[in-house]
C-alpha cells in the first residue's frame, strides 16, 4: 500500500488554450456512478448532477465566489506541492487552471444554482472538476478520467467543503468591499463633505418631528450626512477584521483531519501573499465552521449602511420636493423625463432608487442573521444563502452609491432664495427669546404670531415683552446656528 | 386646435419581420432632448437614459413584468380603439407589438434595472417605447420619430405609469402563482397525502420538544404535513383575490385623468377577456395606487409558505440524520455524493435548499412589508422593489417545491424496522397509564426505568401498581395513537 | 386497579371567598418532589419551579391566556363530567375557579414569564395548580395535597399542554381582535370615510414622488385611506377564521390519546357555547400542534395594518408638516407642547406614535415567522414567544389606533387657504393639455413656466400652442379631479 | 430686560423627605394652560398630558431611561452651575432630585408610556417636571408654581429634549451592558471554556448536515461555542464605543442654541466623571441628533449574541433529544416536570427558552433597524421604540444567559457510554483512508458497509484494499480529531 501521490510519473505539459473542441456529450464519473455532462464543458458529474437537481429559479452562485475559490485552489496547491505531498507538475497545471478562474476566463463553468446544498460542496466540486479537467488536458490526459489530476484527491488535497467553502466566502466578500463598496463609500463621503464645507454659512431652518424649528446652516445639515457616512466606513472596515480569518485547515469538521500539521497558517499566508490582504488562519475552527458568525456581522455592517444612506436620500428627496407646492430647499439633477403622463414632470429618481436598495438590504440582513442562526453542529448549512445575500447587498450599495452620487449628489444645488425666506418665516426663532424673557412668555408670542398671522417680529414686540432694538439683536439667525458641528 | 389622432391618414401596413437591421447608433428623443441608442434595439430614449443611470447590481425588471404589462398596452389599445380614440390602424400594430411582447418574442428589448424610478414608469417608457418603434416598423415609418406611432400619446394613450405599472405588476404576480407555485403545491400536497396514507398504520414514536413523547403513527405525522400545504394553498388563493382587483384607470392620481370615463372598467374586462383570469377594475384608485397593501399581503401568504416548508423539510432531514448515528427514521433518495472530503457521505440536501428558499423568501418579505409601508400621498414608489421580491420569492418557491417534491419527497422511504424498535423504547408510553393509576405514580415509573436503564414495562411491574396483564392490555402502542387525524 | 376518580365519595362544598388566610411558606409537591411556596398564593410546585428558573426580564405571560385558559379549564370539565368521567362536585369546583380566572378575579396567581418551557407546560401546570387548590379550599382540603381536586388528573383531565395551549391562544387572540382592535380599526374607518365624505369637493394638489402632480380632491386622497382600513379589517377578519379552530382533543402528539372519543368536538362546541364564538374543533390535530401557521397568518393580518396605518399616519404629518416652512395642508390638534427648548412648538405626536407602534408590530411579526418556522415534530416549541407578541401587536394597534382617532383623525381640520394656493401652483395640471397638444410640447411648457418663473398658464400662452380660452376651459382644476373614487 | 436667574433671591432649603402629603388633585400648567394632577405626584401638566393621550397597552418608558437622565440633568446643572449661569442654591435642589432619580427612589413618578412624542419630550418633561417640583419643595415653594424651579428654565437649562434623550438612551443602554449581559456573557464563556477544557478528550462523533461525519472531541465543540460568546462579547464592546459619544451640547438641532461654548465637552466630561465610563461628546452633534446610527450598531450587536447563542442552545437540545430515542449524547439538568400530561418526561426548557429570546431579540432588531432609518432632517424620532427594544433586548439576553448558565449549562453533563458507542458506528471514519486508497475507492467502502449493515472495518477488510493491521492503524478515532482548536 502507497499514499496517493508517490508513484506517479509526470506526464508532458502543453499550454493547450482554454476550449474543449467537442460536442454531444462525456462521460464523466463520481462515486455514485457515470453521468453525461456536456462535451464542450469542463465540469464533471457533480456539477451535472446538481445542475439536474437544483435548477432553481435565477439565482446563480455568484461567480466571485469562483473567482475566490480560485485563489483557495491555488494556494492549497502551492502549500500541498511545498510540502512535498502533490508533486509540482501536478501543481503547476492546478495553479495554472485556478489563475484562468481567477482572471474570469472559465466564468462559464461554473453555472450552478445558490439553492443546492447548504454546505456549498457542490461549488466546491464544481471548481474542483473544472480544475481537474483543465489540469488533465494540460497534461494530454483523458477528459473524465480523473487522471493524472483528481478532483477530490488532487484539486482538493488537504481541503474539505466545509472549511474551503467559507474561505471562498471570506475572500469573496473582502474582495467586493475592497473594490467596490469601500471606495464607492469614500467618494461619497468626500462629495458630501465637500458640498457640507460649501455650504457651511448657509443658513436654513431647522426641522425637527417635519415641524419648524430653530435654524441650523445647510453645510452642519450636510456635515451630519458625512458623519454618517464616515461611521459606515469605520463600521465596514470594523466587520472586516472578522472576515480576515480563514477557516482552512479545519477540514471535515474542524479537526484538520487529512491535512498535514501546519497547513492552515501556511495556506493562510500565501492567500494574503497571493491577494495582498492580511488574511490569517482563523483561531478557532470549530467556530468558523459551526457558524457564520463574522459574516452575519459584516452583513450588519452593510445594513448600517443602508440605515444610513437612506436617511440621507429621504431627507435629499422631501428637500427636493415640489417644485412648487413642497419644501424646493434643494434642486437635483434632472436626468429624465419623470412620468409617462404628466408632461414636464421631474422626480428624485436616485434618490428613489437608494431608498428601495437599502430596504432591500435590511431585508437581505434579516435573511443573512436568520440563516446565520440555523446552523447545526459542526457545520451552519446555510453557506451559499448568506454569501449570495452578502454580495447581492454589497453589490447593490456599491453601485448605487456609484449612481446616487455621480446623477445625484454631485448635481445637487441650492434654492437659495427658497432656502433664505424660510429662515424667517419659522416662528422657532422664538427659541433664542427663552433665555432671556423665559420658556412660557416666549411660547405665547409664538402663539400669537401663529394665531394672528404674524411675523414672529411683530408678535414679540406686540407682547411687551422686548423692544424691537433687542430682538433684533437677539434673533439673528445666522448668530444662532452656532459655530461649526460639534454643538455649543 | 385639434385634439391628437383626429386627423391623421393611415400609412401601409407590412408584416415586417421582427428586427432591425442598423448597427451603430440611433438618435432617438424625449421631452428633455436627444440619446443615442443602439441602433439595433426598438428602445428609444427614455430607456437609454435609465440604462446609463441605474446599471445598479444584476437585478433586472423580471420579464414577466414585461410580458404582462404586454398584456395592459394590448388591452388599452384595443378599449381606445373602440371607444373611437384609437384609430384601428394604430391599435393594429400595437395589439401585434403587445403579443410579440406577450409571447417572448421581444424579451431582449427590455434591459432595465429593478434599482430605478419608485413607480416604474422607465419600464412603462421602455415597453412604450419598444412598442412606438416597432408599430413605427410595421407601418413603415421612420424609427425614433414618434410617428406616426408614439409612445406616450399612442401606446400610453389613456395611461400613467402610475395605474399601468400597478397592473401590470398584479398580472405578472398572478400568473406567476397560476403557473408555477399553485400547481406545484397542489401537487406537493398530493404526493404528502399520498404518502400520509400509505403509511397511516405504521406506528412510530412521537416527539416533543426533541424529547420523546408518546407514539403516533408516520401516516398522521405526514397528514400534518398535508394539511399545512392545504392551507398553504387556500392563503394564496386567498390573497390572489386582492390581486384582481386594477389600477388601470387611475392614471396619474387615481381620479382617471385623461382617460375616458368607463375606461377602468372596460380596460379590466378587456384584461380578464385576454387572460382567462377574472380581474376587474380596483373599487378604489386612490388606495390602489397609493398603497401597495394588496401585494404586501399576497407576499405574506408566500411567507406562509416558507414557514410551513421549512417545519416539513426540517422535520425530514432531522428525520432522516444519521444513517448510524441519527434518528434514522426516514431514507431519503441519495442524488449526489455530499462531501468533497468524507467518502460515501449522503446529505438531505433537497430539504436544506427549501430550508434556504423559506429563510430567503422570509427576508424577502421584510423588503416587501418595509416597502409597502413607504408611499407617500398619490403613490407608493416602491414598486419595482415589491414585484421583483415578489416574482422572485414565488419563483424560488416554485421551482424549489418542484425540486424538493420531484428528488426528495417522491422518493423517500421508511426506515421500519429503527421506528419499530424505537416505539418500545420510549417511556412515554407510561402516559396509558396515567387516567389508571393516577400522573404521580406514572411518573415515578418513567424516571424509575430511566435510572435503573429498565424498560418501562420491567420499571412498572416493579412499582407493583399494574399486572403484566394490565400493562399489556393498556400499554399497545397502536391502540395508543387513536383514529385518524382528528384527535379524541 | 380501579380507574382514577371512580371511587371517591364527595366532601362537603363551602363557597369560601377568594383567598388564603396564611403568611411564610406552604409546601407543594410535584413527580420530582417538594418545593415551597408563599403560603398566600394558590399556585404549586411547578409554577414555583418556573419562577425559580425563568425569572427574566419583565415579560409576563399575558394575563388574556389565562383568562382564556380558563374557558379551556371550564368546558374540559363540563364535558369531562357529561361524559361521566369528573364527578359533578369536582367539576363544579373547578368551573368554580375557572370562571374566576375568566373574571380577573385570579389574576394575581399567574406570576410566570414569558420566556419559559416552550410549549407552555408552566403555564398550563399554573392554571391547574392554582384551580386544583381553589378547588381543594372550596371542598375543604389541604391547599398542596393534591386532594380530591389534583391539578394533573383532574383539572388537566383529557388534556395536554399541548393541545390546549394553543387552544388558549386561540380564544385570547380572538377576543382581543373582537374586543379592541377591530371595534376601533371600524371606528377609525367610520370617521375617515366621514371625513372623504366631507371633503371630497375640496380640490388640492396630488403628489406623486413627493412632486407636484395633477390635482385630486381632499376627500379623494381620504378615501384611499379608508378603502386601506377597510381592506385592513377584511383580512383580519379572513384570519380569524383560522384561529376559530380548536386543537384540543389532540392531546400530547395530537392523536387525543387518554380523551374519550369524541371529546374534540364536545369541548369545541363548548367553548363556542361559552364564548358565543364560533369555535370548531380543527380537522387536523397533528397540524394544530406541530404547527403555528395559523397564529403566523393573523400576524400577518396585523402586520397589515401596521403597513396601511403608516402610510396614513405618515401622510397626515408631511400634509400637517409647518406651519410656516412645511406643506401646511391640514391642521392636526395641539395636544401638548411639542418641546422642551422651543417655545410654542407643537408636533404631530400622535402620528409619530402610529409610526412607531407599526414599526414595532413589523418587527414583532418577524419574531412571529420566525418563530412559527421552528417546529419540530410533533410540536411546535414556540408558543409563548408568538402569543406574547400577537398580543401585544394586536393591543398596541387598538389602543393606538383609539388615540391616534381620538385625538389626531378626529380634530384634523383643512387649511383650505393653503390647500387653494398650491392647486394654481402646480404645473402639472399641463397633464390636461397633453391629450390636445400632445405630450412633447405639453413638456416644453411646463419646462419653460419651470424655468422663467412664470404660472402654467403664462408659459402656455406664450408657447403659441393654445389660446387663453382653450387653456382656462382645459386647464379647470375641479374638472380634472374626475368624479368619485374609482378611477374613470 | 435681564436675563433669567439673574435677579433671585435664594429661598431657604429644608431637607424635606420625598413625598407629598395631598390627596386630589393639584393643578399644574404649561405655555398651553392648566391640567390637574394627582396631588400626591411630582410631575406637571405635560406629564399628565401625555398620560392622557398615550395611555397605550402596556409598554412603559423603561425606568433605566429615567435614571439616566438623572445623570443628565445632575451633570448640566453641576456644568450651568460652574458656568455662572444656574444659582448655586438652584443647582443643589436639582442635584439632590437628580440622585434621588438615580438611585431609584422617584420610579413612581415615571409613568410615561413608550408609545409618545417620537423625541422622547415628554419623557424629558416628565424628569424636568418632577425635578422641578421635588426642587420647589425642597425650597419651601409652591407645587405647580414652576417658581423658583423651572421644569424649561431651570432643570433643562441648555438643554432640549433632542440632545438629552439621546444622551439618557446612551447612558442607559451602556449601563444594561455593562451591569448585566457582558458580566453574564464572561460567565458564561467562561463555563463553557471551562467544559471545553475538561472534556478536551473525549472524542465523540462529528456531525455535519445532521449526518455522522468525522469524530472530533466534546471539548473541541464546545470550545467552538466558547470562541462563539467571545467574539460577541468583543462586538459588543465594540459598538459600546459609539454609545460613549454623547449628543448633549447640541440642543434643539445640533447648533447648541441657548448653551454656553463649551458645554458639549464639560457636560461630556462631567458625565463621565460621574459615572466613571468614558463617555465624550459626539464630535458632529448633526449626526448624533439627526440619526440613531449608533443604537443601531449596538443593537446588532446584540443580535449577534442571539444568533450564536441560538446555535449553541440548539445544539444542546438535539444532543440531549432521548432520552432513548434521540441523540442521547447530553444530560441536561432536569429541573421541572416537563409535561402535563405525560409522567416522567423532562425537556430542555432552558435551551427553548433562549431559542425564544433570541428570536425576539432577532425581531426587536428588525424593528431597530427599520426605526433607524426613518429619521427626517434635524431628527430621528424614533428615539422611544428603539431604546425600548434596546433595553428589552439587552435586558432578556442578560437575564436569560443568567439562567441558560445556572440552571442547564453548568449541570450538563456527558453519557459517555453513549457518545463512545457512536463513534464507532459511523462510516465516515473512511475518510481517513481516503488520502491512502483514493477518495473514490474509500467512497465504495463506506457504501458497502452501509447497504450490507456491516462496520466500517468489516467493509475496508472485504473490499481488500486495506489489511486489518493498516485499517487499526489509520482509523484511530482520537488520533483523527488532530490536536487543540486551530486546526490542521
Amino acid at each position: 500500500m502507497a499514499t496517493q501521490n508517490q508513484t506517479e510519473t509526470p506526464p508532458r505539459y502543453t499550454d493547450v488554450p482554454i476550449g474543449i473542441d467537442a460536442t454531444g456529450k462525456r462521460t464523466e464519473f463520481d462515486s455514485m456512478g457515470t453521468v453525461d455532462v456536456p462535451a464542450e464543458r469542463y465540469w464533471g458529474a457533480q456539477t451535472q448532477r446538481s445542475l439536474q437537481h437544483f435548477s432553481i429559479g435565477h439565482d446563480h452562485m455568484p461567480i466571485e465566489v469562483y473567482r475566490a475559490y480560485g485563489v483557495v485552489k491555488k494556494a492549497a496547491a502551492l502549500v500541498n506541492e511545498e510540502a512535498g505531498r502533490l508533486p509540482g507538475w501536478k501543481a503547476k497545471v492546478i495553479v495554472q487552471a485556478a489563475d484562468e478562474t481567477i482572471d474570469g476566463k472559465l466564468d462559464d463553468e461554473f453555472p450552478l444554482y445558490v439553492w443546492q446544498t447548504g454546505s456549498g460542496t457542490q461549488s466546491n466540486m464544481n471548481i474542483n472538476e473544472v480544475l481537474s479537467n483543465r489540469g488533465i488536458q494540460l497534461l494530454g490526459g483523458t477528459l473524465g478520467s480523473q487522471v493524472p489530476i483528481g478532483p477530490n484527491d488532487d484539486v482538493n488535497m488537504g481541503q474539505s467543503s466545509n472549511d474551503s467553502f467559507p474561505t471562498a466566502m471570506h475572500i469573496a466578500a473582502i474582495t467586493e468591499l475592497d473594490e467596490r463598496l469601500l471606495p464607492r463609500l469614500r467618494e461619497l463621503h468626500a462629495e458630501i463633505a465637500a458640498k457640507a464645507k460649501k455650504w457651511m454659512d448657509v443658513v436654513k431652518i431647522g426641522r425637527t418631528h417635519l415641524e419648524d424649528a430653530v435654524p441650523l446652516t445647510v453645510g452642519q445639515e450636510w456635515s451630519g450626512y458625512a458623519a454618517q457616512i464616515e461611521e459606515c466606513i469605520r463600521e465596514i472596515e470594523h466587520s472586516r477584521e472578522g472576515l480576515l480569518r480563514l477557516a482552512l485547515g479545519g477540514t471535515a469538521v474542524g479537526t484538520g483531519l487529512n491535512a498535514p500539521a501546519g497547513f492552515s497558517e501556511k495556506v493562510a499566508a500565501k492567500i494574503a501573499e497571493l491577494t495582498g490582504k492580511k488574511f490569517v488562519t482563523a483561531p478557532n475552527k470549530f467556530e468558523a465552521q459551526g457558524s457564520l458568525d463574522a459574516m452575519v456581522r459584516a452583513h450588519a455592517a452593510l445594513r448600517g449602511v443602508a440605515v444610513s444612506l437612506m436617511k440621507i436620500a429621504n431627507d435629499m428627496r422631501w428637500l427636493a420636493s415640489g417644485p412648487r407646492t413642497g419644501f424646493a430647499e434643494l434642486v437635483l439633477p434632472s436626468n429624465e423625463p419623470g412620468s409617462s403622463i404628466m408632461p414636464g414632470k421631474v422626480n428624485p429618481t436616485q434618490c428613489e432608487a437608494i431608498v428601495m436598495i437599502s430596504i432591500q438590504v435590511i431585508g437581505d440582513d434579516a435573511a443573512v442573521a436568520f440563516a446565520g442562526s440555523q446552523g447545526n453542529f459542526e457545520l451552519n448549512a446555510m453557506r451559499p444563502i448568506i454569501i449570495n445575500n452578502f454580495l447581492h447587498s454589497a453589490r447593490i450599495l456599491g453601485d448605487g452609491v456609484e449612481k446616487f452620487l455621480t446623477y445625484s449628489v454631485k448635481g445637487t444645488e441650492l434654492n437659495e432664495k427658497k432656502i433664505a425666506s424660510y429662515v424667517g418665516e419659522s416662528l422657532m426663532l422664538v427659541t433664542a427669546l427663552s433665555p432671556v424673557i423665559g420658556y412660557q412668555k416666549s411660547a405665547h408670542i409664538a402663539e400669537a404670531a401663529l394665531a394672528n398671522d404674524q411675523t414672529l417680529r411683530e408678535a414679540a414686540l406686540a407682547s411687551g415683552e422686548v423692544t424691537a432694538e433687542q430682538f433684533d439683536k437677539i434673533v439673528n439667525p445666522a448668530a444662532l446656528t452656532g459655530s461649526g458641528v460639534g454643538g455649543a
